[in-house]
């Protein structure tokens, strides 16, 4: 169990603080965030911005760290609890910050022997490999962490902090066939591989296929949800937020900070401009520009 | 191999059974239902109500008990060949109910010595656990059948009754996210757990996220089929039938008695009521009234 | 390592060389296809016909043997580097044959100790069977390569030549439900099985329903993608081309040389008609007919 003092939570989140209301007691220590009916002494609690009685959560919460915006005024049933409020534009961002930095699960390097891993394959420091994974002639970067049942193919190459989960297939041969004249389906020779960036998560049972003479690569940052689906030699830029259930036809091409929504479908090659936002359901058939908004079936520029 | 008397598999349906044709003759027995093509003298035969011919079906079937509806008429032909014929009003019901509570495989208490099973886990009685599946530290009930290749994270409960099958992940991180200003993702912890009610099914490769300061619940009685994808803190009622590869994203709510058709996308936060049918591969984009049918992108109230 | 000499890879497209330009040395030998920056001496090469500096990619490859189309001119540069060019008319397609017969990877008859095969399973010759895979009472052809888990039920047959990739489910329940006055959901029994035609792929956590009294069936030569549902009784033809994150529903009926693009979903009970094509994210609500091309939501005849 970590216990972190006041001082190392405002630390944590410096930039984001805007104020700091009651006084801070050299006594009080964090223990964890729990959820909302959980909440005790040794939690931080934090109140989201859009929440209407603001107040009285402040008074009803029973964690003395608190996070929340500069609307909570600060009085004397507060200063009598010895609470002290941590005041921030975007209550949720802290909390997102201090779960990221102070209170994740850290997992232990650790291979699981249920886990059969390729001589071959190149592990860096503090990984952990989970029960009845594959991993084939990889490289994996610095704590990585794979849960369970993860199969990685050969000739992917995983950067550091990464975090893959239960169920995912990573380099598994894409599908890209050519018809005889008789109907027969030649499958196109899948040779290349998959290359994960740093900071990455992938989400649980989905499915990222190598490039067929290339690389299918996934940017540093990028998080990908469940159920996903990233065809070959797709190219994924940095910080991209892929929801659940989303599929990417091969060889699209995904600028940074993009944002797919749940269920997206994106035609193969299409490009997907930095920033853009596709929301939920959409198929795209066509290209995104920049810092666009596209919505609907098929997916066209959404004008509020 | 179990083998049944008439009088029990009357018994088993009795409330529904509107008339018996013929005499029950003490030496029939019925061991199984199986495929049409297969039906021999020991097989519980059906003839579904929307048949043409169903007088035809009756007379050519190798089986000596059958379920039908009330137009079946009994002749000297059913009767020559010792036939019993079970008429109620709806038969496909009635070897569903047959099929629940005397023919469906029971797995025996076991656990594969290839699973992977937490020390803290509590389990139920008759529980069997199939190879290579790994279960946290969760609360597991009685009669809890869990195909191979399942991975149940930490903090999930699940109840009585409970058939989860092979590829589903269970209580693995939601995925939500804060942005810094230089694009950054900064995911939101997921420290809740996953509920499972009694009598739920959970299909092949299917994803339940934890709540993320909460639980992620699914009520009792509720059919999830395979490839879908359960959100964090979604909560779903009593009794309802979610087909395949459907998308539920964060914090949505379900009523009781709900349809989901295959390819359903719900988005975020939205209410779908009690027993409202949505319809194949709808987006739902606003909340759903109870009873209504709702079909298309972005779903609308279906008028006939 | 295999090693091919030119009049081996001539021999293997044959029928679809329409020119041979340059001399053949029987000293040029051919190992491998690699991704377009690491090919060298001992690649085969190949231009795509719609590039548009396809003279120039011929003088820059560093490969003796080049698979092009008729318009690349034979000259005396390469002459010079001891080039022989292979002309087709569809060099993506002589790739895939090539790479189909010559150099795609074999994996040796072997069933690895974690794999959980059951003892009344019937196995064929040249089979693979990865870690951590469940097989059950199955029939299983010759040289099958089945990637790490996959879970394969009970009532389960495999053809020849057929690749199964990594978190398949073959075999699993279907999901059918009559629903009680009070609305519990009774399941129907799924008592049938799954047939597997020969030279099928089914794609990464694909999930295959058995079917309800009946076979699922996949016919010969059909290639299915990942995250691919396809439901109890569905009948699939020849050559059918499935592509990822496709929704079957139940007792689909599916033509030979059908084309499914991605993210596809169909109706239970519709009938696609044969070389039907439907497109990107369809919904099909109806009967497709033979030859037609369908796109939409609902998918509608798609009229250029």
């Amino acid at each position: 169990m970590n216990e972190y003092s006041v001082h190392k939570i405002i630390e944590t989140i410096k930039p984001y603080i805007t104020e700091i209301k009651g006084e801070i007691n050299i006594k009080t220590t964090v223990r964890y965030i729990k959820p909302f009916e959980q909440v005790d002494e040794y939690s931080l609690d934090w109140i989201n911005s859009n929440k209407k009685e603001k107040q009285l959560m402040a008074h009803n919460s029973k964690a003395k760290v608190i996070i929340c915006d500069n609307e909570v005024e600060y009085n004397d049933t507060l200063k009598n609890d010895g609470k002290v409020l941590l005041c921030v534009e975007n209550p949720k961002l802290a909390v997102a910050l201090l779960g990221t930095h102070l209170f994740s699960e850290k997992y232990p390097e650790f291979f699981h022997p249920s886990a059969v891993i390729d001589n071959a394959a190149e592990i860096g420091k503090n990984v952990f490999i989970g029960a009845n994974c594959t991993i084939g002639k990889c490289i994996i970067g610095n704590n990585v962490t794979i849960h369970p049942n993860v199969v990685i193919y050969n000739n992917v190459t995983i950067g550091d902090n990464v975090l893959i989960h239960a169920g995912a297939v990573l380099g598994t041969d894409g599908l890209g066939c050519e018809r005889l004249v008789d109907g027969t389906l030649v499958k196109f020779p899948h040779l290349g591989g998959v290359k994960i960036g740093n900071n990455v998560e992938i989400g649980a049972n989905s499915y990222i296929a190598k490039g067929a003479l290339s690389v299918t690569s996934v940017g540093d940052g990028t998080k990908i949800n469940g159920l996903c689906f990233i065809a070959h030699n797709v190219i994924i830029g940095k910080n991209v937020l892929i929801t659940g259930q989303v599929m990417i036809a091969g060889s699209v091409e995904i600028g940074d900070n993009v944002l797919l929504s749940p269920g997206v479908v994106i035609r193969e090659q299409v490009k997907i401009g930095k920033a853009a936002h596709i929301g939920l359901g959409a198929v795209v058939t066509k290209n995104v520009p920049d810092n666009e908004v596209w919505t609907g079936i098929p997916a066209k520029k959404f004008e509020k």
